[in-house]
Order: structure tokens, then sequence, then C-alpha cells
């Protein structure tokens, strides 16, 4: 009777994998549109005096976070201890400051919203720009884990085969790590950004890598667009298929299609589900939350 | 440099109605999606010290929502002296109790949002159901407008010719408060409801009424699975082409169609967009929220 986990539409797999992993219950929620889309919600079994854990990974989120605070909102109604949540890709982190008058500072209002309906919130490698932490902008314990374990498993498989390619000069202490911890050679790109979708790259001499399989690595893929560019040039170059590697696959719009056009493979962790998601953070989640669910247990 | 209106997407000629209306000043929201679907945001125009707006009909609100209290926060941070929302339809009314256990009340939870973002808000015949007014779950002042001097302008334009057809024993009083301004007789409907679209309705003895047109009158307009049953035994009983008239044009789904295949002429006031909206609530609004804007422009 400690904690319960429930699953947001699409995060049945991840709620499961929790719930089993921490030894704890898996409940049910009832989760459909009303014929006028108000979105109609049902805790199954009993929820008072309990710690309630929402699973919810929130990419794509504009649709997904009035459910969601909607079904948090309930689980304190019906009684639960504490209400957490598990979102294994986090959003709005990207609009951090003021960039052109009158624009809205997204990260900090959605981090206000989803601190005013959780007691604590988990995530895996929140886009941390220019914020030194998540305590900056979320009033709720934080807890955050790091893909870069899984990232590195993934690439000491392929150890001796392969070189690494950061995407750029801002990641590079973050992908010098990975290399190390990897025991791989890394470059980084030289990146000008145009647009959301304009961006040209320089390459630094990467022939003495020749025969070698670059892996861009990245946080995101998000619309793809440099790792795209830079894949194509790699191509060009005569490497052979590069890899696309990362912690958070949004692989926006047709992403993934013109990333195989390129001719890359990608891989990615399962924060965000889908076909590429082949790197499970599950279990980082598990360690992660489960001194949170034993301390709050307490009476 | 009194109050600024803005629209959200899809609510540009209700935003620019209020402005002309109350002689104030429409402003700009730039509003687009980022590639991996989050919602970018800016004011453009100076809102410091000024009672700032924004019109958002709330029909099909989940994607909406997120959006409207990002707006919301932008405004506030932005330095705006208040923030208002006109919302000619406002969702989440419907779960006002919890009929089976575990059922979240999603009424109180909107309300709640809304209520810790704005500083009151402006609407049209909210369906206040088991609700005795909006004091009850919204925490800020709400304006309520009434659409039925509209629609009994419409019943008046067709004098001698119709009989209202009300759509079941709770909304008599309403009903027949309408059919007396409009002098126009009416029936009320029997109704059995065993699911969202599932329906069945007897009618009382209408044959009196041989010749003239009926009228099918309700607040919304959702599934129109009723007045679709209603609408295809009034044309069954020999009656000509049945008007259905509402406050709020949901239209779910393909109830347009059907209820146009059922033989029905649909007319709506344009608290929601759409083909329906044939009569015009926004001077309802301008006077609504008038004193508003002039009592909160005040040093």
């Amino acid at each position: 009777m400690t904690a319960v986990f429930f699953a947001m539409p699409g995060n049945e797999s991840l709620a499961a994998a929790l719930a089993s992993g921490t030894a704890t219950e898996l409940g049910s929620l009832e989760y459909r549109k009303f014929p006028d889309q108000e979105s109609y919600l049902r805790f199954l079994g009993n929820v008072t005096g309990r710690n309630a854990v929402l699973a919810c990974s929130l990419h794509d989120p504009d649709g997904k976070t009035l459910p969601l605070l909607l079904a948090a909102a309930a689980l304190r109604d019906l009684g639960a201890k504490s209400v957490g949540l598990v979102a294994p890709y986090l959003s709005y982190m990207r609009q951090d400051r003021r960039f052109k008058e009158g624009e809205a500072i997204t990260s900090l209002a959605f981090a206000r919203l989803l601190s005013g309906a959780f007691d604590w919130i988990a995530t895996i490698d929140p886009h941390l720009h220019r914020y030194a932490s998540m305590a900056e902008i979320y009033s709720i314990p934080a807890l955050v884990g790091h893909a870069a374990p899984v990232l590195v498993d993934y690439l000491r498989q392929r150890h001796g085969t392969i070189f690494l390619v950061g995407p750029d000069e801002e990641s590079e202490q973050w992908v010098s790590s990975v290399a190390k911890a990897a025991e791989a050679p890394y470059v980084t790109l030289r990146k000008t950004r145009r647009g959301d979708n304009d961006v040209s790259i320089n390459f630094p001499d990467i022939m003495k890598f020749d025969g070698l399989t670059p892996v861009l690595i990245d946080d995101i893929i998000s619309s793809g667009h440099t790792m795209q560019v830079a894949v194509t040039q790699l191509v060009a170059l005569g490497f052979g298929q590069p890899v696309c590697l990362a912690a958070h696959g949004i692989l926006a719009a047709d992403a993934m299609q013109r990333l195989k056009a390129a001719g890359a493979v990608i891989v990615t962790t399962n924060t965000i589900p889908g076909p590429t998601a082949a790197l499970d953070v599950n279990p980082l989640l598990v360690e992660l939350i489960r001194p949170k669910l034993i301390g709050e247990s307490k009476p």
C-alpha cells in the first residue's frame, strides 16, 4: 500500500516498467475523449493515502499537458498522499530567455504549471541550456537522470570501429566525456544556424578517421536538419553508414525519413517511444525514483 | 493606452470585434509551433501597465489550453496590469460531480487553472448544470452573458410559423422563457439517455402544431444525437424542415452532416466559429466586458 503508478495514454509500457522495477502497484487509468473532445479520466482502485505517480513523457506537449494536469488534480482530490510525475522527456526547456521583445519565456511558465500540480518530477537529460539546474525554474524537487551511461554501453559494443561527432562547441564537454567513457575518438561540428530549418556546418579535419563509422551524437534529435546535413557530407566524404545517436528522439515531422534517406541509422533511447527507441532508460528511472518512493511512503 | 486585445489562433474576428466594439486597441500575437510542436508566442507592441484581454473560445480545449495559459503568463511577465479572458464558449463545465468512484471532477480542476492565470473571465451561457453559479468553481470574477436575446431575435423573424421543441424537462424553464419572449408555442421532449451516443426520446402530443416548423432549441449541440433522433421523427410525422437552434455549435465529429442528412437546418451563434454560426453574440460580449475595461483602466 505504498506507491501506485498510472500511465497517461501512450505511456503504458513506461508505467509498467516503473511499477515492476520498484515492486509497486500498477494502477489503471481509464481515459477517453467525450464527443466534444474534452477528456474523461477515472482512476480505478484506491489511491487514498498513497504515493501516486503519473508516467507521461512530454514530447508534443500541447495536447497532453491539460489532461496531465487534470489527472494530477484528480489524484490529489481522491486523497493521494503525494503525486509525482515521471516524464522521461521534459518539454518547454528551450525558450529560456527573451530573444526578441514580447516573447513568452515558456520554460518558466510551463515549470510553474507542473510545479503547482506535482510534488516531484523525474526526467532524463532535460535540455538545461542557459539554466544551471532544474531548481532555477522548478519549485518542486526534480530528479534528473542521465542517459550517457546507456549511450556509452551502446558505443562500447562498437569499440574500435567508430568515432563520435559532436553537434557544436557548446556540447564539447558532454561529448568528450561520453567519448572518453566509450574509449572512442571524437570531433565537434562547427554550426551556423540561420533559422529553425536552415543550418550550415563545417567539419574539422576528419579524414584521419577514414575507415571508421561516424556516430553523430546529441541530446535531442528534433528536426534533424543539422544531422541530415552532416550525414550527407560524411557520406559524400566516403564514410560508411553514419549513426545518429541521441537520448531523445523527437524526430519532428519527416525527420526520420530524411535522415534515413541521407544514409543514416538512427538510435535513440525510449524516453520518447518509437521505432528508433532501441536503448532502454527505464532501469535508470527506476533507480532514480526508488528512494523517493520509499522516503515518501513512511507515515 | 487602456485595454489591448489579443487573439489566440482562430479567434481573430472575435478579438477584432471586441476591440472595435469597445474602441480599444487590437494587438498582435505572433503564434507558431516549433518543429518539436512546442508553442512559440510573441506579443507585438507594448502591454506594460495595460489591461490585456485574450480572446479564445474553448471548444476542443485540450490542445488550446496550454498555449492559452502560456500566453496569460507571458502577458503578466511583460508587465500587463491585468489579464482577462473572453471565452465565448467555456469548456469543462459538464463533469461537475463524481458519477463513478475515481472519476476526475474536471470542471473544478479546469476552473482552478484558469482562475490562477486570469484576473477575470467573460463567457456566454456556461453549462451550469449542477452548479448554481460560476462563483462556485471560479475564484475570479466571471462575467456571464446570455445568448437568449439573440436566439429570440431570430425566432421573432419567423413569428407565427414555428413552434419550439425543448430538449428535456430540465431545460423547460429556459425554453418556456425563450418561447414567451418569441411569442411562440413550445413542447418539451422526454429523453432517456443510455450512453454518449445512445438516446431514445418520446414526443408529447404535437400534432396540434401541424403546419408549423419545429425549432429544436438547446444551449449546446454537441454530438447532436438527441436532435438527430428528434428531427428524424418530426420529419416522419410530416413536419417541414426542422431547425436546430443553439447557443453553442460544438457539432462534434460528423454531427453537422448527420443532422443535415436527417433533414434539419442548423443555426447557432458564433460563440464557436463555423458554417452554422449565423447569429452574432459579439455585441453582447462588448456590452458585458465594457464596464470591466473602463473600471480597471483607472490608475
